[in-house]
């Protein structure tokens, strides 16, 4: 079977995020001032095909750990649908 | 009250997207080969000072449209928390 599997990669929360510190004060000069903080990551979504949803699971965080977050600056979070 | 709201900004399902078929490639050639499709989005997470969680979806949004998808290529979808 066919899995969608979306993988949201989000900068640590110990460190800064310039780019969200950027688009923050865009943001701001748009007159959105109730936004107090922005962090930008990446969402990935992947079709997967597997015998059943863990196994899919399993392949999207081999996929996580070995290309698509870098451990030093990210973390992950898996989520099959 | 404070809310965090998460908006997800992907490439539109009609659009070629060259990214996600960069690491595609990687994946298989790192011997992953039962992922099928891969796209590439952004994930951003805003803290948003709001009376209400309607309040704070509607800044989102607003935000969204005039600064962080861009509705040539993207669309985005709202989550509060």
């Amino acid at each position: 079977m066919t899995y969608t599997v979306q993988i949201k990669v989000m900068p640590l929360k110990e460190l800064l995020d310039p780019q969200g510190k950027a688009v923050k004060g865009g943001l701001e000069s748009l007159g959105l001032n109730s936004i107090e903080d922005v962090r930008i990551g990446k969402n990935i979504s992947l079709l997967i095909e597997a015998e059943n949803p863990d196994r899919a699971k399993q392949i999207a965080e081999e996929a996580s750990k070995k290309l698509l977050a870098n451990p030093v600056m990210e973390y992950f979070e898996i989520n099959v649908n």
